[in-house]
């Protein structure tokens, strides 16, 4: 099931994704409140898909969990990089995003001026559904409400000059969610590819997780107690590369949809 | 102006501080609501300081960001550390904790099982009152509600391990903030205190930061819209040193109070 958070007429509603019928497109069946807390109860309005503006899915009430190096050709390409380091982490490498950098599907990611080198990170991400505080692997996935896409922008240069990753990746619209919740795709081995312009920059596999989602879950929750609404990002593949002013940024995860972002 | 967030009979309540009168004792003028957003109307009901429950002054509803190294002489102490460099950075140094971190004075500090070194360290913390975004220096405090005391607790060897900082600062307990704001306190000069069990292991003050006041809202600005009830923890001074089960840390900053937390 796919869900939807979406603007008509200056309204915002959750809605169920309803997908194209013989003579139909694509509609959303509107939600009565959010479902992370409300349930799927239905109010019996529908909109038709093209006719509404897709939000953010969710907004994190409290934090964006984010993982460092966690595909092996990631690690990879950024060894030269200073303070990088060259090896994956034994463990789920976590820092923050606040919740003020998250934009939905269509917004505009905006390059800050003090940065001269931005880039995006095409990722999955998981949505937790339920208050999870040191959780095992084996339970970890009970406690996920659903998986959308996300891109972890990064001021690249920023980064790397505080060496701490928080500021480079936590400016406003530099973390774009979207365009829906799949409660309950295939990630087996599910396609992960980021566009520029339409140009396939990355181009990974959910099988190729370096720490799985279970693992990234539990660990998460060892550290910290995840509310309903807290967003985890698992890692980007090889790829990363610079965004300019005018571009088009896609995140495509086979199952869950295209997250799609204009620059300024 | 002294702000108090507190519980009496199960109910969450915020208050005026009024100072001892002769023969009365210091009392709690209660409000409305939280004056961060409801101003300062008061219900008609007092309560006896010593008959509420304090909890934290404020519950952030985005980030704790949090300085690193704006004291010399803490510099100078963690210069041995690996991975924490030598030089006071040239621009505040940022980095988050997440919301679930909070804890209320008095509550406990709990050392997570993963870490053999648990560490306080005392911190003024300013509370953001309207959202600030690309706030200049001159213009920053304007946008600070209060001042409080905090606590930036630290698992020092995850934090090492990990080398960035999110996890080991960012347990569940690792932020205590108050006893309650101060809206107008005196900083030029304000003696900063870390007793463990009595002893006084910190012994700073507030001319001693690095970046200023203003300086850290502003290049937070620069980074993350700041929304009201955000707080921000400014570094703190020399003298940092582990916690064990049972002791009692105490951070008193003048003007402002002392935050007290015990450690399980």
């Amino acid at each position: 099931m796919k869900i939807a958070r979406f603007e008509v007429d200056g309204e915002i509603s959750y809605g169920v994704v309803d997908a194209a019928q013989e003579g139909t497109g694509v509609e959303l069946v509107e939600l009565t409140g959010d479902p992370l807390v409300a349930g799927y109860d239905t109010t019996g309005r529908r909109f038709r898909f093209e006719d509404v503006r897709l939000l953010a899915p969710v907004i994190p009430r409290s934090k964006v969990v984010c993982v460092g190096k966690n595909y092996a050709d990631h690690v990879a390409e950024m060894s030269g990089v200073t303070g990088m380091g060259a090896e994956a982490p034994t463990e789920p490498l976590l820092f923050l995003k606040p919740n003020t950098s998250v934009i939905g599907p269509g917004d505009t990611i905006v390059r800050p001026s003090i940065s001269e080198r931005v880039e995006y990170e095409g990722e999955l991400a998981l949505v937790i559904g339920a208050l999870a505080k040191d959780v095992s692997e084996q339970e970890a996935l009970s406690y996920v409400f659903g998986f959308t896409c996300a891109n972890d922008v990064t001021a690249r240069d920023i980064q790397i000059a505080d060496g701490q990753w928080t500021r480079g990746k936590g400016f406003d619209t530099f973390c774009p969610l979207g365009p829906v919740i799949e409660t309950d795709p295939d990630l087996s081995d599910a396609r992960l590819v980021t566009r520029v312009n339409g140009e396939v920059r990355q181009d990974g596999r959910t099988s190729q997780l370096i720490h799985s989602l279970s693992k990234i879950v539990a660990h998460a929750s060892q550290a910290f107690t995840l509310l309903p609404g807290d967003v985890i990002l698992t890692g980007t593949p090889a790829g990363v590369g610079t965004l300019d002013a005018g571009d088009v940024v896609e995140v495509e995860i086979e199952g869950i949809g295209i997250l799609r972002n204009t620059v300024r």
